[in-house]
């Protein structure tokens, strides 16, 4: 790529950028945006919608960058929990290691490689195609003494990261535990999940619950819920749901239709008897509903799972950790998710449902990441012109057109493939969630993996071995030769990463500060949904956000001392990423669960992933280039890189996946002390209730809200 | 290799085994082997010296066999615990197996496999020199329909041992359970093993012990051992022993000389002043060991590990499984060993020493595995003729006769490669014990997979591919290859293991009868050892034991359908195992500890690995055989059985690792209402004393036993 096409590239996705911070800065303004921008403030009522008009709303303003910028940790903390702070520190991490990285590279790597003229000797021609070329390392003369430079570069930004990672797993750890210390006396540290139980023709599924952790812990078992089978009351709920919205629309329209259609009172009374008819049948659904309910509560479907309650967190930690049953298939336990994380669609409860659920889930996400670009690519052979004049006929004439043809073979494609990619977080998310995780914060960090390995194989691999899914396995069935092959591959690809930094990266930032999507679907439902109507404030969706983050991470570690041009774009990303994102936690996200930091392992993993594979390419590079010392030297690296994370792994994981004896021990001893323990055990006991079986009423919510006059006929 | 020459070697082992057998049956009854034969039976004090000679102590007898036969599982579980009876099952185990196999082998795929002819139709003159290949499958014509048979076969086996596998795991586990609720308190149920308590300059380590578990478990925490420092003492003991042992030796000679020297008194009494020497720096010694012992146990030098004891089995477990303290690298927790299990020597405490010499083992025996022939080849090589007359000059006359060549060059290196692979399984024990387990069970488990890594490694595909260390390794770094390459090397020495199978198979276990080594060593040794003297029961080296076995099976796994000749012969050999070691189990060894059946998992694993290597070269063969669907029917096959292996890890495996909360409250509750419960605490607080740490008094054992001499002076 020349160095120009770069620039073009550059400047477009800057003028982008600045149209769309220009915009939010306007748009965020408008009350009828309030819902978009800041839900929220709003739902919080920190902020009230201000109808009165001034001029001010129209101008650009950057009092938010600011705002966002003066955010301290703890705020951060308050306003969207642990979670909310882990992810912005992996941003300032990367922003860290690649400001550091980005010194070494612009000052040292990139007048070493423009100072060499192996790519001049090559080949003229191709050297004037390819300039960018000459400020990668493709550009040092082969068997050069200044190779050892980026030998060195690559020891000490490694140093740098690990010691950077130590510290941050550090940190993080010791804020989950204090986060702990510091947490009021929350239901799912009480509360463990059976699943498995054993059925047994004599007693019901709650007996046997009842009887088994009363006879194993009768000073410390307080109650349980046995979890209930309730597809069939969901699907009632909603099409109550649904009924009630509309009533609701139908009844607020009158207001509207004043105006519109003044006193036409045959299509009133046409309309009172629709929505008449209309709150008959939700009061119907509603009667059925409840009784449903009661049915469930009383005598429903019994699945084979159930959520037990103790009195101390030092109970509930010993029953998760110790095998309960002798038969290790029966009475399995985990750790309780929070109640509002509770996952309650999918509860699978037998361990061979589980498991085999979880072999097809995990067969299924490999053969999606790794056939994935198959259908993709048969797609867009439909697009090409020929098959879209047979496909659509009337679309021939607007064909010719050669600006409009133009646009269609050169979008068509890479649009099909957005579209595409945007399909897999969601896709993910699915498969995670009949894997059989309980919460959706698991069910968040599962697919966050399975988006991170996705992004990694078929934007990384596919690219850099630009070829068909079979050459690429092919590869990685040849232990031996993949260092060889990576470094004939990943430097070839260094331009296209470069712009794929600034187009996909800085854009995607970007649209998630003027929130293109929601944006445009709040221009399309504003004129049916009132102004008052409830909304729900959305969850940042880390399994979307972090692996995009993770990856340029990854671009950056192992581009660094092959291409150091891809840094500042890289760092212009990381600084763009970390202002916006600290303003939609500010005005956008609220959080839907709270992990407390266990989304940082896939990070320190990923990083750890990066330079591992940093290194094979290394390795592969000085053989390539006749420095048969350098490559050899670089051997230790992987592996005292991959011991580092096993002591990391020793050291902090635990950390993330349950508290330890002596922190229980410490908030159990608290809670003696504290006489408002009582009331909260007597709430405990109602905690963890599926939402499907809370009482409901929509009928008479209209009735009192809305409608007066049905209420008194 | 011809049917004549594997008929030789089975005569000559078959009369190797015959005369074992004779000699054996005359040699144990004479009193003075009683030592080396029955020692268990010996110390039981059930079999007595008879000193009165008879005839028949001269007719070889077969009672012995008749005995070793009618003993049923729970006397061999009285006599030697449960790792016994797991170590007969897994002969029993291989016994079914393979007569099940042998059935098909013999019956269905001998006939095939001589019925083709692709070896006549290739090379006749090959055919004549390899006439064993007939029995093989290389004989089947390629393509030919006939392999289909092979194909069953592999798939009915499989499934078969999988069942097996199944029911024996279910019924070790079963036995496990059942072990455990019928045993009597024991002090290691009670008590966990505490490394890497950090220390403090305020405080000793036994007063933080006792501070930090008094806090998180008051009710149920009962006392503390801190490991101390004894190496000193240790030293000091051997030294003493050694002493002793010379000194009774002196003083028991008097009775020898007597008949000898007469009254050579000038001799007499020199003998008595070296007596009185030794005898004063004996209690020399002794006062400085007292004196460090006290020392040691007052102030002496703490290690950063202790035994924590708890009242009952449900703390001591939720102690090990909860992670103790904030940081998971201190206050690490284990399963406590049985008090006679443990290996006091090398207690490493720091959680960064162990993890680091547990690398510098995986290292070290990997790269010991790996290179283990290089040596073996260098000395092998020091031995051809002209070398050893260079060496050795005065053997140069004796090397010149036709004989004595012929046996150096023909036997020499043969044994010399046995030498060195006597010496495998200790110096795999001795790693295993710097690997920072703290039991000899734990030693001996880590051990006994070591060596059957080695094993497999350095027997099986050392010899298939028959070739370096490197071009071994460069098969394995293309997983692609590795089918086709085995496909090609492990039939072609299907004659080579047949023939090891009798030599090495038939001989081992003869010799395990006849226990060669212990039995010269007492020859040598009885001339200075007094009869009465003091003698150890040997306990099975189970990590010598059982790789061999697991290793027989192996073969008997990946060989059955390729050459199924091969099954008689290890039908024989687990016959005569069968018979032996009940033997051995009932006169020889006596158990040094009871890990409850925690082998069994290594033959399970061992057993996983046979069949899904015997599925690779399945894989392999047909592929060479041009037979390619049934190459592809194969590959469900392996991933059914890893799966099934997965599923017995899920199902069975947690058993093995710790006891159900179930049982363990089911078992305390039982000791409430036992009175005796009192005195075993009492019991408890001191069984966990390193012995270096007991009270010796050798020399007034010499004093009052032998010696009323120097009592009186």
């Amino acid at each position: 790529m020349i160095v120009s096409a770069l620039l073009t590239s550059v400047g477009i996705n800057t003028a982008l950028c600045v149209l769309f911070f220009t915009l939010y800065s306007i748009l965020r303004k408008q009350p009828s945006n309030y819902k978009v921008y800041i839900p929220r403030l709003l739902a919080e009522g920190t902020s009230k919608r201000r109808s009165i008009f001034i001029l001010e709303r129209l101008i650009p303003s950057t009092s938010w960058v600011a705002k966002a910028w003066r955010l301290s940790e703890e705020e951060l903390l308050a306003v969207s929990g642990l979670d909310g702070v882990v992810f912005m520190r992996t941003i300032t991490f990367s922003l860290k290691i690649f400001t550091f990285a980005g010194i070494i590279g612009m000052l040292v790597l990139l007048p070493v490689n423009c100072w060499g003229h192996q790519l001049k000797d090559i080949d003229v021609a191709d050297f004037v195609n390819n300039s960018l070329d000459v400020f990668t390392i493709s550009n040092v003369n082969s068997g050069s003494r200044w190779l050892w430079v980026h030998f060195s570069a690559v020891y000490v930004v490694t140093g740098f990261i690990c010691m950077l990672l130590f510290y941050e797993y550090k940190y993080i750890s010791s804020r989950r535990i204090s986060y702990f210390y510091s947490s009021k006396p929350q239901p799912h540290h009480f509360t463990i999940l059976v699943r498995s139980i054993p059925t047994s023709s004599s007693s019901s599924i709650s007996d046997s619950v009842e009887s088994f952790f009363n006879e194993l812990y009768p000073s410390t078992y307080l109650s349980h819920v046995v979890v209930r089978r309730t597809s069939k009351i969901r699907s009632l709920l909603h099409e109550a749901k649904t009924l009630y919205k509309r009533v609701t629309q139908l009844r607020s329209d009158p207001t509207q239709k004043k105006y519109k259609h003044g006193g036409l009172f045959g299509l009133f009374g046409q309309k009172n008897n629709i929505i008449e008819q209309y709150e008959r049948k939700l009061e119907d659904i509603e009667e059925n509903l409840r009784l449903e309910q009661t049915e469930a509560s009383l005598a429903g479907e019994e699945t084979r799972a159930a959520f037990v309650l103790f009195k101390s967190r030092l109970s509930a930690a010993t029953a998760f950790h110790l095998q309960q049953s002798v038969n290790p298939t029966h009475w399995i336990t985990e750790l309780a998710p929070e109640p509002r994380d509770v996952y309650w669609p999918f509860f699978s409860e037998s361990f061979m449902r589980r498991w085999i659920s979880k072999l097809v889930v995990v067969v299924a996400s490999t053969l999606f990441t790794m056939l994935f670009l198959i259908p993709v690519i048969v797609v867009q052979g439909l697009t090409n012109l020929s098959q879209l004049e047979v496909l659509f006929p009337f679309l021939t004439s607007i064909l010719t057109i050669k600006f409009v043809s133009q646009i269609v073979t050169g979008y068509l494609p890479s649009l099909i493939l957005q579209l595409f990619l945007k399909l897999v977080p969601p896709a993910m998310e699915f498969l995670s969630s009949i894997q059989g995780y309980i919460s959706h914060s698991d069910i968040e960090i599962s697919a966050s993996n399975k988006v991170l390995w996705f992004t990694i194989w078929n934007v990384f691999f596919a690219t850099v071995f630009s070829g068909s899914f079979l050459s690429t396995v092919n590869i990685f069935l040849e232990p031996k030769n993949i260092p060889g092959k990576l470094a004939v591959a990943v430097p070839a690809q260094a331009s296209f990463f470069i712009t794929y930094v600034v187009t996909q990266g800085w854009t995607s930032v970007s649209s998630e500060l003027f929130l293109v999507f929601p944006f445009i679907m709040s221009l399309i439902t504003k004129p049916f949904s009132r102004s008052d109507d409830e909304f729900e404030v959305p969850s940042i969706p880390y399994h979307r956000d972090l692996p995009r983050v993770l990856f340029f991470g990854l671009l950056g570690i192992t581009y660094f001392f092959l291409a150091p041009l891809i840094l500042p774009f890289l760092l212009a990303y990381f600084c763009l990423a970390y202002i916006i994102y600290r303003n939609q936690f500010i005005n956008v996200y609220a959080p839907k669960y709270e992990t407390a930091g266990k989304f940082w392992p896939i990070v320190h993993n990923s990083m750890i992933f990066s330079l591992v594979l940093m290194h094979i390419i290394a390795v592969g590079i000085f053989a390539l280039k006749k420095l048969s010392l350098a490559s050899t030297l670089i051997l230790p690296l992987p592996v005292l890189t991959l011991l580092f994370n096993e002591y990391c792994r020793k050291r902090f994981l635990p950390i993330f996946v349950a508290y330890s004896a002596e922190s229980l021990i410490k908030k159990d001893k608290e809670d003696q002390n504290d006489p408002r323990i009582i009331e909260f055990y007597h709430n405990l006991v109602t905690a963890y209730k599926d939402p499907a079986l809370v009482p409901i009423q929509f009928s008479s919510n209209i009735d009192s809200r809305h409608s007066p006059l049905i209420s008194q006929g």
